[in-house]
């Protein structure tokens, strides 16, 4: 059983997921290799070599867990935290942990293996951000699980090990920090000023302009005044509202229709890069309707300058977002 | 000039180093080659390569800034903060930024090329540590400097640019967050027990034994209860204290004896594996003395799986800290 563990000085919880570990011989340094099309448990034809779905969008009524899906959702075969028993939370000494009840399942976002985010069709995107919203609006209901967290990482050197086009959501038993930190300050903004800060944030820039990359009706794209990452992209939605499932059909139209756009930008500046995207959405039980905005960030992995800052959450960015949104912006799509 | 910026959100301080920008048409993935021996300018006879020096340890009264020295400390070539110039704060809008006045300086660990940490005697390794010490006491003679971080990239995978062996040393304006987070933490802990919370652990986790890995008079190496990575090292004094830069000479010689056969488990039991390691030590103008305990972290960079956990602070780690130490202490050395 995984296990969730509370650093006892900063509070910070990580997942020990011991159904993961190598086997003794086996610690040695991961190679930065992804499983090809050959062996690809995610084609059309291979449904049998993941768990049962739990999700699929498919046409002219074909069986589950067979071929004729245009999106499959399924647990990760390999799932970090178990979505059985019951949370028990443990103290021990100045110690606290929790046993790893949560849910970790892979979006199979296309049956196509060569057809990334950035190469798809507007529908098609907006197929998948449909899927994340199905998903957190299913998870919801139980009660067990505080947060979901939904991501992708595109590319061997942003910690895929499957090329084949895929998110992963994660629904955990606790708020992790990161979040914590957003909605800690979100909500000092809010008692100063009684606004949200990320509406403060989408106003001025689209005044100022510098760090705007693209936008349309619904959404804007710019890089961040205080980008950790060289080329960080944030996309942010221009109405209100805490959560991104909850956004009306229109918006997640005009995200995807965003979305696109800006993952060619980076694509044709940088020549396709590795890539994390986080969504980040409200947590699951909390009421910060008022303060928290749902935006989404991609986090470009270009450099290894990173490697310290990986450790320390301190973080030297050599690109200014300024001239990031320019060579963003100038590409001819 | 180099530049720190806030998030307004989270209240995180980056830096945007654009002195270290590349072209525009050089925005492509970094690759992970190091610079090796023929072009090292480490190496002896190439002093002329690197900034002249601030330090360095000499026999037989060698010329500073040619051959005949053991260890050195020159300026980064490519500094991330620059020591010129005054600290000017400025608000615009929402957002908050200083000039990136700071220092950046590289601690040349000895002459050879070949010889890693790991691989050099006790006393060489006494002088690295004593180098750490002197530029951090001279540093913190200038009050615009905050906080002085002292870390070492081991491996291309960990962010090294150089085979060479060498540390860094970045000294700010500010506080970085994951500092101010193990303050805040070790405060609350000692609000309420009036206690340090690392004194506490050492306490504790040497009466349990599980997460040992090894000791001696003054020093502990342990896995801590919520590793972020797997095989992640903690060494901390026994005995508390604030400061690396003022605990007493016979401490750090019990350092370094003890960081030797540390870095030898981890490289029989990984393989030689990439590590960050990072001093952290009491912020040069506080007052933390009851509270804050110095130490060592060590993370080895073993798994891609920490893709994720970059962009967000969020961490899902493989192996239990039992299991790791257990497999460190029972390696022969």
């Amino acid at each position: 059983m995984p296990e969730l563990r509370r650093d006892p000085i900063t509070g910070r919880w990580v997942i020990i997921s011991t159904d993961r570990q190598k086997r003794p011989n086996d610690f040695r340094l991961e190679h930065f290799a992804t499983i090809g099309r050959e062996q690809c448990p995610f084609c059309p034809g291979r449904e049998a070599m993941t768990p049962p779905e739990v999700l699929s969008y498919r046409q002219n009524g074909s069986a589950a867990n067979a071929p004729g899906w245009d999106l499959r959702v399924v647990p990760n075969k390999f799932p970090a935290l178990q979505v059985e028993g019951t949370l028990d939370r443990e103290g021990e000494g100045l110690f606290d942990r929790m046993n790893g009840i949560g849910a970790h399942e892979v979006i199979i976002e296309t049956p196509d293996h060569d057809r990334p985010l950035a190469a798809m069709s507007e529908p098609e995107i907006e197929r998948v951000l449909w899927a994340y919203r199905e998903r957190i609006l299913d998870l919801k209901k139980d009660f067990r699980l505080k947060h979901i967290l939904i991501f992708k990482n595109h590319g061997a050197a942003a910690g895929a090990t499957l090329d084949h086009p895929h998110s992963q959501l994660i629904a955990l038993p606790i708020v992790p920090d990161f979040v914590r930190e957003e909605l800690d300050g979100a909500r000092r903004h809010f008692e100063v000023k009684e606004r949200c800060v990320f509406c403060d944030i989408v106003r001025d820039e689209l005044r100022d302009g510098r760090r705007v990359i693209q936008e349309n009706a619904d959404i804007v794209a710019l890089a961040p005044y205080a980008p950790r990452f060289a080329f960080e992209t944030w996309l942010l939605p221009k109405q209100h509202g805490a959560r991104f499932e909850e956004a009306p059909r229109h918006v997640g139209e005009s995200l995807a229709r965003l979305l696109k756009p800006v993952l060619q930008r980076l694509d044709r500046t940088v020549e396709m890069p590795p890539f994390n995207l986080v969504v980040h959405t409200a947590p699951s039980a909390e009421d910060v309707r008022d303060t928290y905005h749902w935006h989404i960030e991609i986090m470009p992995r270009l450099t290894r300058v990173a490697g310290f800052e990986w450790g320390t959450g301190f973080y030297i960015n050599p690109t200014s977002p300024e001239e990031a949104a320019k060579v963003l912006r100038s590409v001819r799509l």
